[in-house]
This record gives C-alpha cells, sequence and structure tokens, in this order.
C-alpha cells in the first residue's frame, strides 16, 4: 500500500477520533482532546480549526486548565447539525431528527399506507418533508439514514430486493431520496440499525460482539462484531426468521418450507389463535374477544386456553433453537431480544430462555437481554450510522 | 492510543508485510521489495538486515534490476526455519513439518492410542519427538501450532473443555507442550485450521468470507472473516454439529438432544447402517458385509438398499438444512465441504447440493465447493498460523 494512502487514512482516523471525542466529551479545550485521542498538539489544532470553520463545532465559553488558569472549551454545535433517520418496515413507517451527540429532536410514527414500494418511496419522501418541516433551520439537516428491511446493499445505496414491498428489482434508494433532497443518503439492514442503536444506547453499551433479534411480525438478525454491523459477503446477513424448523411445514413467501418465520412471527401466532378460535378450540380467547377485545398477544397470552399456550410454546421452542444455533456458530458476548415477543413473560420469554439454557453448546456462557428501546430504535440507528459514516464528508471534510 | 503505540504496531506491521513480501515473491530484490510494500527504501533496508541478521532470508545470488544491471536478491532460508503443526483430533493424530513456504517436508499419521487427554498429550509429544528426528537439522525447528478439538481459548493458548478426550477442565496445552520442547507454541479449533488451509492452499484461495464444515466422525465449522479466522466472545464458534435438528430427538454427549451430529457425522451413518443389518432391513449391505467388506460409508452407500438410502437421504437433508442457517446468518462468499461424507456423490452430495438451493434465504447466490486437500490440512493450517502469528516474535523480532 503506497504510503500517501496510509497518510490520508491516518488524517480521516484522526479527524473522526478528534469529532468523536468532541461529541463524548464536549465542552473540552484542546489539551484535554490530546489527552483523550493521544494526537499531536499540532493534529488537534488542525482538526479543530478545520471542525469550526465547517460549523461543526463552536466555542463554549471556558474550562479550568488547571494552576488558576482556563483556557477554550469546544463542544459541538448541535443545533445547526441535524441528521434525519427513517424507518420503513412491515409494522409501520418511523422518522426522526436527532442531532450529533444522537438525542432524539422529534419523532414521527404512520402506518404504512400501503405495501408497494413505489407508494412507500412517496410516503418516505413525505415523512421526511415532515420531519424537514418541524426544524427551525432546515438547512441545519446535514443527511438522512435509511433502516430497510429485506436484502441491502449498503456499500452500493440500494435496496437489492424488498419482497415484503413486492420490490424484487434493485432499487437505488439513497439515489432517489438523494436527488429529491439534495442530501447525502446512507442506507442499511433494519436489525442492523437496531443492533447499532442497542450498542450505542440500550442493552449492549460497550459490548464489541452481539446478537440483535427483532421478534415481531417478522424476525430478523442484526450482528456486530468487533465493535462493527456485519455485512457478510453481499449484505444478506442475519435471515434467522428464515432457518428451516419443520422440512416438510407449510410454504414461506421465501420459496423455502417451515421457516421461523412461519411459526415464531407475532403475525404467525396471531393467524394460529384466529383459527383456534375459529376452530372452537380456544373458548377463554373467543370469549375475551366476544366482549370485545382485540386478538392481541397480549389478550391470547391472558386467556390461557390450552391450544393457544402450545402456540406460544412451540414459536418460543422453535425461536430458542434458532437462536441457539445462532449462539453457537458466532459465540457472542451478548445476545439482545427485540420487538413485541420478548413482553409475552410467561407464555414466550420463560419458555425461549429455558430452551436456550438446554440446547446452547456453551451454555456457560449465555448472556440473554432484552431490549429497552423503543420503537424509534432502527431510525435513531439508521441516524447514528450517518454520523459515524458520512457526515464529515457530508460537511466537506 | 499514544503515539508511540501506534508506531510500534506500525513497526510490526511493516516488518511483517516485508517477510511476507520475501516469502511469496522471493528471491527479490530491495527495490521490488519496495515497489510491492510501498515501504521507504530506508524501512526496507533495516527490515531486511534485520531478517538476514536472524537467519529468517539469505542472499540469493543477483536479479535483473534494468538497464543491463543486477541486484542482489534475497530469499527465504527455507532449510534452517521449520515448523511443526499437530492435529490432534477423534479420527487420528497428524504431524507435519512445514518450511516458511507452507510446503510439507514430512507428514506422520497415527491412529489415536487413546481417547483420554492425559495419553494424548503424551502420543503428541511423541510424534513432535519423531518429527524432530526426522529434520536434518533440529535446531531449524521455529515453533509448534496445534490443531485441537473441543472449545479452545487460543488466545490465553489452552484448551478449554475437550468431551470427546474426556477433559472437562481448562488444559494450558501450548505450556505443556512449550515447556517439554522449549519451543513456542500456538494452538486452535481445528476447523478453524483446515478453515485457513483452504484459503491458503486449497479451494478457498484468495477468498475472504468463507466457511468450512468438515462432514466426518465429528461436524466442525471453521470461520474466516475479513481474510482473518473468526473467534467469537470465547472461541466456542462453528458449533454447527451440535445444531438442534429434531427437538425431541436422542441426546447427544453435549447435553442437548436431536444436535445434527447425532443424525449426519460419518460415526452415526455407520451406527444406523449397522442397526438396520442387525433388523434385516438391509439385505444387500448384509451380503457385502458377509462376503468379507468392511462396513464404511462406501460400502454402505454401493449396497443400495431402500433404508440405508434413507439414512443418507436423511443426514444430507439435516446437514444442508444446517448448513443454510449458517449461510443465511453469515452470508458468506464460499461454503467449503471436507471430511470423507461428501466424496459419497448420489446419496449424499447430490442430495445436499439440493438441499441449499431449495432452503438457502439469498439462493442466487451459492458458492458450494469441496475440499481438495487432504488428511494433513489441520496440521499444515495450525503450523501456518504459527508461521503469521508467532514465528517472527519467536526469532527474536
Amino acid at each position: 500500500m503506497p504510503e500517501t494512502v496510509r497518510h490520508d487514512l491516518m488524517r480521516t482516523t484522526n479527524m473522526l477520533s478528534v469529532f468523536d471525542c468532541i461529541r463524548k466529551h464536549g465542552p473540552v479545550s484542546k489539551r484535554m482532546i490530546q489527552e483523550e485521542t493521544g494526537l499531536s498538539w499540532g493534529a488537534v489544532s488542525t482538526f479543530s480549526s478545520v471542525l469550526l470553520e465547517r460549523g461543526v463545532i463552536s466555542e463554549a465559553g471556558r474550562v479550568d486548565a488547571g494552576a488558576g488558569r482556563s483556557a477554550i472549551a469546544f463542544d459541538i454545535d448541535l443545533e445547526n447539525n441535524l441528521i434525519i433517520g427513517i424507518d420503513a418496515n412491515v409494522i409501520g413507517m418511523t422518522g426522526v431528527i436527532i442531532d450529533l451527540k444522537s438525542r432524539v429532536k422529534t419523532t414521527l410514527h404512520q402506518e404504512l399506507c400501503s405495501h408497494r414500494i413505489e407508494e412507500l418511496l412517496e410516503q418516505m419522501k413525505r415523512i421526511i418533508r415532515e420531519l424537514v418541516a418541524t426544524a427551525p433551520n432546515p438547512a441545519a439537516i446535514k443527511g438522512i439514514g435509511v433502516a430497510f428491511p429485506g436484502h441491502v446493499d449498503s456499500q452500493r445505496g440500494y435496496s437489492v430486493m424488498a419482497r415484503q414491498f413486492s420490490s424484487l428489482e434493485p432499487l437505488d434508494v439513497c439515489g432517489i431520496l438523494g436527488r429529491e433532497f439534495g442530501l447525502p443518503v446512507v442506507i442499511e439492514h433494519d436489525p442492523n440499525c437496531s443492533a447499532l442503536s442497542e450498542q450505542l444506547f440500550g442493552a449492549g453499551q460497550g459490548v464489541e460482539n452481539l446478537l440483535f433479534v427483532r421478534l415481531s411480525k417478522g424476525i430478523g438478525m442484526g450482528i456486530i462484531l468487533d465493535g462493527a454491523i456485519y455485512h457478510g459477503n453481499s449484505g444478506a446477513t442475519g435471515e434467522i426468521g428464515h432457518i428451516t424448523m419443520d422440512p416438510d411445514g407449510e410454504e414461506c413467501y421465501c420459496g423455502n418450507h417451515g421457516c421461523l418465520e412461519i411459526y415464531a412471527s407475532s403475525e404467525a401466532i396471531l393467524k394460529r389463535c384466529a383459527r383456534a378460535v375459529r376452530m372452537g378450540d380456544a373458548p377463554h380467547l373467543a370469549q375475551l374477544l366476544g366482549e370485545g377485545r382485540h386478538l392481541t398477544l397480549d389478550t391470547a397470552a391472558k386467556a390461557r386456553d390450552h391450544v393457544i399456550r402450545d402456540i406460544f410454546y412451540r414459536a418460543a421452542e422453535y425461536t430458542g433453537i434458532a437462536v441457539s444455533a445462532a449462539i453457537n456458530l458466532f459465540d457472542p458476548q451478548v445476545v439482545i431480544l427485540g420487538g413485541e415477543l420478548p413482553e409475552i413473560r410467561e407464555y414466550f420469554y420463560e419458555h425461549l430462555q429455558e430452551v436456550l439454557l438446554r440446547r446452547v453448546w456453551n451454555r456457560r456462557q449465555i448472556d440473554l437481554r432484552t431490549s429497552t428501546l423503543g420503537q424509534s430504535s432502527a431510525a435513531v440507528g439508521a441516524a447514528s450510522l450517518f454520523i459515524q459514516q458520512a457526515f464529515l464528508s457530508a460537511v466537506g471534510m
């Protein structure tokens, strides 16, 4: 590798470490940045001047410099640097604005207006416009991070395929949104965005190797290895929802038979519960529904019908087997469960826990946690990813 | 990170790149090393002097330097730098001596004298002594790489647990062998050693993301991500043989029920075939055995009994489901199958291939290959790992 490349790479790495230091610890003096990053005084001075000139940081009073003296402090210019995060998935659409310390300024949740990719893209544009309209200064918005389902090629910035939205051909999502708004855009597979949020703000803070499993209408997995999102060869990682649980099972939309999602997604569980009610096998649940309750996971679990319990137990057993497989292969430090299913404690979560303890190869070391982040976690993760990957170049550095 | 650390790290990295350049391309002139590595003339001169002084390289005549001139060429001193590789697993013990270009000089295969860890360690010491005795100059041997089954902590250099050898407590394999022979020792999980061999010399040359699945007496998986062995949090990665295939299946030695190994290891297949013969369900195989043939995978498949075919098909189906799960999670560039089972084409390999094409989520991109390396691949991989990780420090650099 020629030395000039090394020098450029080192410059970018060091610039990023000054930026990250001010984001984390600001307000900080140059001396404090120097101590924290290990960079030379000259490098810290150069980088902080450039960040100041680009409006990324501003002077923020003075801090104690010891021996009765004080020094100028720098901090992130939070008001003038905002990022939009969008999460478009089968449950609905979420849009957020965050500042450079990843604090959420605005959140919008919407039902999906359609499951067709063209209309979905229009809805994405609308929610972005609505978010921009809430910002006191629209010029403060520096970029967009998108969390997207299906098969995402984050390097090239497009959706390879999203069967959930009848999208079977590659679609240049970053290009389309970028041209519409004149802003740089990054895209990432949605469970990876949630995994990143968990690592930055949630149950996986400071953990370098973690698996995040979303147990919801769909079942997906985000993977953080050595502190970074793991993308595999083509971005098609973490498809735990399509591990075969029953070789002769029903056909899945993916073309395989007996996939985990057919038994353990919240949609599948509710469909099976509804069938049990129709067949007259779940009298208590039928009664609750007759009293006007909606068919939700919570209502189903509360009904305490035997047949319903078996539906949840099978979902927990299969989920446990699939998560055990992932643990056996990746040997992660921590596994985080997200989505609404882990909230069903007795009928689902406790049984799942027990399955892991029986089936994981290295069962001495299972650190299972549940997500504490809300519905916006993938959108915040996507916007945070923009800050990590694209922000400095977005402001011309 | 302080700059001094960066400088040391850079020195080690650059030294290694000069060493690797000479290993790959020798005989080479300093000018050629400079062009290949992008390092400065001064750095190349310093590093090659140190390598020369330590006896790692030697002057090897002159090479054309253009314009009718010639320059001194350097090459690895192959005769005076040898590495031992040992593979101790349930099939048997293999020992090799390789030179710094990973060319095999000596190979020894032995049956295991025992499945108890204490006797196994004694056998390892004996095979190492036998290997040393074959070397023209024993002082040329610079270190030992060990491929080991079970749960290996390669960072700390010990076996955490090897149930196959009734070893349930941590054992300092590197320390024990290191003290015995006065040589540095590295240890690595055996499928990882095979995976490395495939990447260096076999079906995965130049591939950065690959899974190597050994289908043999045991079933294990070695993982190469971004060009390096993936170790997970504690070294307990790639335990594909203990993914649950049948939740209510037989108990496995690992404590779980219905593991892949119970149906698809060569040992399990042969046990099931023997049972079919005893029950009178496999008349053709019974006849072959009556004619004095041994019960091997090959004999069983050749018999063409329906019951035997079903045993192989179920093994292929379950193996296919487990490998599909691994592909769904890791999205590797290439999957390499090793061990003796893939050689059973019609009854096993072809069916397995077909299962993958039906069950992998991203089936547009499956690159399945079979290993072309022989029985020594894990031993050669372990010795090659020593060269990558420990050789330069072993010679005092």
